[in-house]
């Protein structure tokens, strides 16, 4: 969300490891005295942080939002709201205009797989969900897709950056292109140098990486804070919403 | 959020004005196609910013969050959060440990003012707002007011930062005692020479100087991103609701 400078960028990306660590008494198993309602807004808002899991009495309601009207609505007010913003910029057309896209939650959605593992209450387990992705069967998230396009049209390139490892990157790249996303400038996958680093550090650094080869970040959107917090964020930021999963 | 470096500083202060810049079609006066549920979710998460009004649309909605149980869970969320956080810390107690409180919507509330204004669909009225002020009648949030004490009971210094102007200083802390707040290690109101700056400049040059006389900001709690944007914004920060209006 801020971008700090290019002198200062470490010092930010530690403060903001240290801002995402799991917190003790922070965990998933664990509704605060409050409603799954307000466990939800608290995610969102980004006051609940580190938490493992989704806490067991609030599956049904995390299923029941994400499979029914609320997640759509409120996913399209962020898209309608990053698309007043993209129309609001004076674009220099010299096709150096970027916006980022992460991919997951974002652009694809895996609630096909999430439907048939609690909704999050269930620990994540690499081995099934790397099968989930080895299908290259997730949709398209209709709202993103449509800011997508309309974000190609006003001649902003596209960069998805994304958690996914490299050797997925053949699968996902098919994936996205059989569900409308059929073109981007980069599609930046997690190499084996950032195993172990947080996707604020890896993701802060790729960011980095266009602007040093000239790109101009005008916009970022992610349903995790990670994909947004840190350095070289954008000019403006746009986080969806995602009460399944949490990444530091 | 972030907090950068006193090198990157300025940098990061102009950056983030322009983050939080009134967008155009980002206006009060319109629900972009969506239900008041989403469109407070999209303040909440800083989707939605630079507007002036509530949509009238949503005055019924608001009211009814505010006046209801919602808006006291969702407030308890985030101060029990923030105290599980603050219990987690590693505490030098020399005194230097500071945690910042903004006023309004943080710990004195204005809802009997709003409650009678129209929920935020009216225009701000600075008139009619600092006659309720002068009353000094705001009641404490009660969960806030919680968080304070067990923040002060852990040895954690107080600060309050808020964007009243001077002028209001002793009704201020007359007002903040008679609810509860009955201690502070720094009350410090708007100077006129940060007339015209916004909350972002202002708040984060009030931190920087806490924190060059030698206090170290753990914690930072208000009812407005720009309360926790900016720079020397504290070691974690939480974000209460507030859907009635918008300081940027």
């Amino acid at each position: 969300m801020v971008a700090a400078t290019t002198q200062g960028s470490d010092h930010a990306i530690a403060h903001q490891i240290h801002l995402l660590r799991p917190q003790s008494g922070s965990g998933g198993d664990r509704v605060p005295g409050a409603s799954c309602l307000s466990w939800r807004l608290g995610v969102e808002t980004n006051n609940i942080i580190g938490w493992i899991t989704v806490p067991e009495a609030c599956e049904g309601y995390v299923g029941n939002y994400m499979l029914g009207k609320q997640y759509r609505k409120d996913s399209k007010v962020v898209a309608d709201e990053a698309f007043v913003y993209a129309k609001s910029l004076n674009l220099r057309m010299d096709g150096k205009d970027l916006w980022i896209f992460d991919i997951d939650e974002t652009s694809l959605s895996n609630l096909p797989y999430y439907a048939r593992h609690g909704f999050g209450v269930n620990p994540y387990n690499a081995t099934f969900f790397n099968e989930w992705v080895a299908t290259g069967k997730a949709p398209a998230l209709p709202e993103s897709l449509k800011l997508y396009n309309n974000i190609l049209k006003l001649g902003i390139k596209i960069a998805f950056i994304t958690g996914r490892p490299e050797d997925q990157t053949q699968v996902t790249a098919t994936n996205l292109q059989n569900t409308g996303f059929h073109t981007w400038e980069k599609l930046i996958l997690k190499g084996s140098s950032y195993a172990g680093k947080t996707a604020v550090v890896y993701k802060s650094a790729q960011r980095k990486k266009l602007e040093k080869i000239g790109f101009r970040i005008v916009g970022n959107i992610g349903d995790q804070w990670s994909d947004l917090l840190g350095t070289n964020g954008g000019n403006r930021t746009f986080k969806l919403p995602d009460p399944m999963y949490y990444i530091s």
